[in-house]
């Protein structure tokens, strides 16, 4: 998987037939510093109701099919949590 | 998934069978200003009637026979809708 | 999907028992002008009878096993058609 | 499959309901010599114990929800194994 | 698929439980004229009985469980096939 930001939503009236439910998002991809890359995604968020500006975990592939409410879609990425930070052990900062 | 720009259709006469439906399709990847990318993938179009000069989405690998016709055929990326425009929330822009 | 130039086969003694039938050749890539790019893919030709020298259309991952007579092979890349040339549109040319 | 080292953990509160076992870990692709590339992936550490500081071996893909305990959860990277070290054989040496 | 080199065996004492058979290689890739590329990837050799020094074609992603033995085993890419020489086509070279 790997870190995003939402940036916009991506308008499409003429679509798959599948594409009914969620929102379809452009997503800039991010450094771990946060900073963003020069590189972006198109990702599919459905039930968790997440929208730009939200710092995300994006899952690439058929493992984007096996978010809650993705079954059978025409998808190769998808929004599957919000980040809200990091957890780093002390065992490793020391 | 990705966006690209339908550049022409490929012309193939020996292909495998089930290749029967749909247009094969040079798109040329685009940037989010939608200036294009120095490359490209060919994809098919099925049911949308879609073709050169359209922006669209792209989804790759299995997701691509998750569109709507694209069951089992040979393929790795599909189109999947016709992008007309952004939706920029504002709470993202101030 | 993506465009390549058959070069030339390899020869396996010593290979797993499934890959009986088709050829395994090496395929450069190809920019959309047919120059070669500096980049190779190794594909199986199973059923079409093609060779060295054909320009053809190249499905990679899961994709490659959905061609006639790939089901189940341990592949990831499989030649799908010869390409014949490029059918570009009017009203994209003007 | 390729080298990593479990740098530390990802904290998200809204996420997949299926994300509910395991740790989403920050892990830091390495090079052959152990030394840190410039690239990292979040990958999901379920049933081994292993956490920062760890040498891992990554699954990416499908292959990913083959790790035991991981079938069917909306992931593309797994941890599944710990490295402890390389066995050279001497006929490679000499 | 691609080509490469095994180089050296990955020791791992923790690990899935399915990783039982095999061996599990540092394979160097190579360029088409045998030259060492500066990438690696790890991948499983079951059944064929190659190691160290052996030349040998690669397939990644779900198409490594089509290996035989591989069907189920957390992995992203094995080995095929020992690579022997090219068998270059006389009607390409002139």
């Amino acid at each position: 998987m790997t870190l995003g930001k939402i940036v916009k939503e991506l308008v499409c009236t003429i679509k798959d037939p599948s594409l009914r439910s969620g929102k379809i998002f452009v997503v800039q991809l991010l450094n771990l510093d946060l900073t963003e890359k020069d590189r972006y995604v198109i990702a599919l968020e459905n039930k968790l109701g997440l929208g730009p500006g939200d710092i995300v975990l994006l899952v690439t592939g058929s493992g984007a099919r096996k978010v809650d409410g993705n079954t059978d879609l025409p998808i190769d990425c998808a929004v599957t949590a919000k980040v809200e930070n990091f957890n780093i052990e002390e065992k490793y900062l020391y």
